[in-house]
């Protein structure tokens, strides 16, 4: 795929329905790029792609870079990549997720309908992430998992960030607004970022994308029936 | 592109906020495919891809298959298009659009949360069609201009719907179900369909979508500007 360009498999509303019983294979997912994130089959853990090699940290905390056979066998059931080129980049103070957010829209100004992928790297003062710990039962949604969500915090910990924004009206497909995840520089820790704390200028590096491939889920039936209504405070409890 | 894969350009929230300035130059638009549907350049007229030419049907009445020249000059602000591979074909009494519907969702089951591509050929007893004008200030918006769209009625007429179905969450990105253009068999007719009356069987082909392709205006003021806010009830009374 040409780089800057949004490779985007199922939509959010699917994972809130709790369609994620397949997917796509993770290796054929991985030919649209080297920079992504999303979830695993069942919803187990989070998904982190960074420099084309693709991570699970799952609820217990651990981290594992899926080799070639984990690739051609595990699926994801939501997911979004792209060939990363980023077209600016920034030394700044990032103090907390919300001023990485006004970074982001100073470096690309006229971008609030685009997507924009970024990536953050330097060491944080802090990092508050979660990971989904997976179904129970066949079908639960999204906002079940997160209710048993595992937390975890990081101080002074260098990693890397990498992350979507998806413009409000794609709300329901993608996650509207920023949607993080970060992994640590030691490949030991991270997970889906809830809050940041900058030490320090962060390198933030950005490209918006104005090209989006959205691959529909083909023969699966849970998604066939899903209702797959917008839920707009559902996705901002379990993404926000 | 490969078949029964959705090209589109822009979203319909774009058209109702009035951004439809400049556009896809046709040329580029007609490389993904042979089926569409869409609008011009300030909104004037309905477009529709039969078999890969290129017709605008105007306000007046009057219908215009676009060479080589006007492709290259010619911009849309908002239209759909794929390489059509029909995977399912019936001969079908259809006495209504409502009919319509329901025959495509037997030809092609499942396929609620899919687009769908599809085609109607046939001799029709009643077809009412509206067309708009084009926007009279810049900006103007497609609410507006949906006031003093001209509709037209022809009596049994021989000519072909191209249709596009999408699916509800899609509301706003493209117009979620079903969304037909007809033109006449002697090419001096169409435009939006509003109603149909079928008269004996047509023959109806359709494929199912499941891989999109959005492309985002780059470098469009008013489209970066745009609220592109989801309204429901405006699209509805403009593209119902």
């Amino acid at each position: 795929m040409p780089p800057n360009q949004l490779f985007q498999y199922s939509v959010v509303s699917a994972l809130m329905d709790g369609v994620a019983e397949t997917g796509i294979t993770i290796s054929d997912f991985l030919k649209h790029g080297d920079h992504g994130l999303g979830t695993f089959r069942h919803m187990v853990g989070e998904m982190i792609i960074l420099d084309g090699t693709i991570y699970e940290m799952k609820v217990d905390g651990s981290v594992t870079a899926l080799d070639d056979t984990a690739c051609a066998e595990q699926t994801a059931p939501f997911a979004m990549i792209t060939q990363f080129q980023p077209t600016t980049t920034a030394k700044k103070q990032t103090p907390s997720k919300e001023s990485l957010t006004e970074t982001l829209s100073q470096l690309l100004p006229g971008t609030k309908n685009h997507y924009v992928a970024f990536r953050v790297e330097g060491t944080f003062k802090a990092v508050t992430v979660r990971t989904v710990g997976g179904q129970e039962t066949p079908g639960e949604s999204l906002a079940e998992l997160g209710k048993r969500q595992a937390s975890h915090s990081f101080n002074d910990i260098k990693g890397t960030i990498i992350g979507f924004r998806s413009p409000a009206f794609m709300q329901g497909i993608s996650v509207a607004g920023d949607h993080l995840h970060f992994l640590a520089a030691n490949r030991k820790s991270g997970g889906h970022v809830l809050s940041i704390e900058g030490d320090g200028d962060l390198e933030i590096s950005a490209a918006a994308i104005t090209a989006v491939n959205l691959q529909l889920p083909n023969g699966d039936e849970a998604y066939n029936q899903a209702k797959l209504a917008r839920d707009d405070d559902g996705i901002a409890a379990v993404e926000g």
